[in-house]
């Protein structure tokens, strides 16, 4: 039996029938180095944009069963366009969406997960030396009902339907050359890194970076599936492989800096110290599906037997918050509640930290030095996260960057054309 | 358990949000009457042109199996939004496409017909309460497979739904408000009727008429549902009703006058008059799916022992016919071929002619009064059907329109706004 690669290429790279058309080469450049090949398409370009509208005209609130229902088209158009693209270039071809592979999900509309991939259709299809071209972002229920995963779906998709037909390898293709160690808009003396590890790959995900959902990296991480990151455009550049961190023939102290500028700050003062009050005020944000991502209880003030508590959150889940904040005021008694949004979420990430200390004394001098005043600090086995003044966040980036040994001149690389973490 | 009224809406019904706001106007209020509703809808407006175009960007003969998955993602954006429509106007609304329903057809695609409906997830949903908006034109064979059922497909999928439901009827929602007499662009005082039997309605579709696809109306025939083909926006109009002829009020001599300009004639000259030729031609033509409606052996040149054979055939297949002909040369021995584009077959029909003798009798003397020189002649047991130049085509209609009584001057009636049979 042949090695199994799945490759997947998002809206961008399917934007238009040219593009698609340039998908079908690299599909059949894998299939000429003798692999058997299963294709995971998004929907074109701004389909979902353009679906999403029509929605709001009828509805302010469309039901997410008749939403999933509506968007899971978009990937039939792209994967019908492909596999004829793929036909017309001599490459036999067959497209599925979710309901003819069986990529069964929970039941829950717009960000289900997967639960089974059925793999003996994809393999028939693969067997008779078809290229399969799947819809990603699509599931169903046990009961037919049509789900879609939610945002990085198509990379959940593809990385799953990898680890279900053990794949010797998925490939993200998108519109940058692979993983930097930052964001090349800000720094650019960005260097693309050749490996990472799955546990650094995630830290970088959850800090901002967009080349690949952390849902499905976890997945990547559950299979031990090698993933690689690479550009639609640029063939010959082999993008990053994401990999297991004892596959990994390099391992830096830092791999990676970040900043992240989706969240805000919540401060609520004074709040009585008393047990469970902390549970309380989590557990109502944790209701509303309020992901909370710092929390720091501080500045307690035994006199009054009261603290402050501080954390972060979405931007856009400012008011759901506000609303829980006043249902929870009578138990938690606090005096005022600070929101502040001009803040940066700053990090540095790599799997070699662990065994090197002193990282952590090195990042926070280094924002002294310029005088960037750190509000909230964070840490995990392999990254550290300061929130500082959204003002002077290049500027940490660029200085944490450098005293960290990543720019180019030391590391040489060629740049993506496109922005990356 | 309640009455089961099918509704079908066609792509102009549902072009837009506030076209297909109006859909649900129009669905409530049946719903309102005390009815379950099952609504099947097409794709929106010009989705399938805009999906054709597409696939042709990528392949000038794109695979029947990948046109029927682009294609069936049309109804998936209509069922969507019209589920979403129907539930902010405070009905409760469920979406299903082929798959889910199971509308399971032949192994044919861009073609198929449907073979059995399941009907047990919709009268689950119909049981909670809940219009079912179903998608149209779509099949899913048994194993999987994605179908579509051609031209007139939505019609078709109406009528087996309503037929497998048991419907006590199927209402055609479209953009004219019923079955003409005759082509209201050719005659203005064309007469909307009130009732027309299946075989009328089957001469005049297949003569012509756009309202209700042939398929459609043999599925009714079928079933003997009742079909009602009227007006999405003059819902007080009631359009016209479709029904068995021992059900009809009224039965005239002659229902309808209809011109067909789309096909031309072929007269193949002094063919041998041996046995078994006709056969070889015919048989040739069929083996291409080359459709023959009207067929004249005639012209007898005993001293030559030859036949001129003449037919008529849809124009899109003149190249398809003249390679048939081409093959059969040898073994037909024919002199030569004539083409004759500029005709165009005019036919009268009614379920009460069986019981009228002198019919055609009157027909051919009012052709002959206004010059009208005629081709050829066609009869089944309810229409007659006579190819004359195509220049005379509207003459020949409005003559026979008032000669048999049909005009709105005797029979008052409100007109539609679009052209009809």
């Amino acid at each position: 039996m042949k090695d199994i690669v799945v490759q997947k290429f998002g809206g961008t790279s399917v934007a238009d029938t040219d593009k698609i058309k340039n998908v079908a080469r690299a599909v059949i450049r894998e299939k000429e180095l003798g692999n058997d090949v299963v294709v995971v398409v998004s929907a074109m370009g701004h389909t979902t944009d353009i679906l999403t509208k029509l929605a709001k005209e009828i509805s302010q609130n469309p039901s997410p069963r008749e939403m999933d229902m509506l968007l899971s088209t978009g990937e039939g158009v792209s994967i019908a366009l492909l596999a004829m693209a793929l036909q017309e270039q001599g490459c036999k071809a067959v497209s599925m969406n979710a309901m003819q592979v069986g990529i069964i999900t929970e039941k829950v509309h717009s960000k289900a997960r997967i639960l089974e991939i059925k793999t003996d259709r994809i393999r028939e299809h693969l067997d008779s030396g078809a290229v399969v071209v799947i819809a990603g972002f699509q599931g169903i229920t046990d009961d037919f009902e049509i789900t879609t995963l939610g945002r990085g779906g198509s990379d959940t998709s593809a990385v799953a339907l990898a680890g279900a037909l053990k794949a010797k390898r998925c490939d993200i293709y998108t519109d940058v050359e692979g993983v930097y160690t930052t964001d090349p808009r800000i720094v650019p003396c960005a260097t693309r890194l050749e490996q990472i590890s799955y546990e650094e790959m995630l830290e970088l995900a959850r800090v901002g970076a967009n080349v690949l959902h952390p849902r499905a990296v976890e997945a990547a991480t559950q299979y031990k599936l090698p993933v690689r990151v690479r550009s639609t455009f640029k063939l010959n550049n082999l993008g990053t492989l994401i990999l297991g961190v004892e596959e990994m023939e390099l391992h830096r102290p830092v791999t990676g800096v970040a900043s992240d500028l989706s969240q805000l700050r919540v401060v609520v003062c004074d709040v009585q110290d008393n047990p469970g009050v902390a549970a309380t005020l989590f557990d109502g944000l944790a209701k509303e599906n309020i992901s909370v991502d710092m929390i720091i209880q501080s500045y307690a003030r035994k006199a009054l037997n009261t603290n402050d508590i501080a954390f972060t959150i979405d931007k856009a889940d400012l008011d759901k918050t506000k609303e829980v904040l006043e249902k929870v005021r009578p138990e938690l008694n606090y005096s005022n509640i600070f929101i502040d949004d001009k803040i940066a979420k700053i990090s540095i990430v790599g799997a070699g930290m662990i065994d090197h200390p002193g990282i952590a004394a090195k990042m926070f001098k280094s924002l002294a030095k310029l005088g960037i005043n750190i509000k909230m600090i964070a840490t995990s086995e392999i990254k550290i996260s300061c929130i500082v003044e959204q003002s002077r966040a290049n500027d940490a980036v660029e200085a944490l960057h450098t005293v960290f040994g990543l720019d180019s001149n030391s590391v040489a690389e060629v740049k993506g054309d496109l922005p990356n973490i």
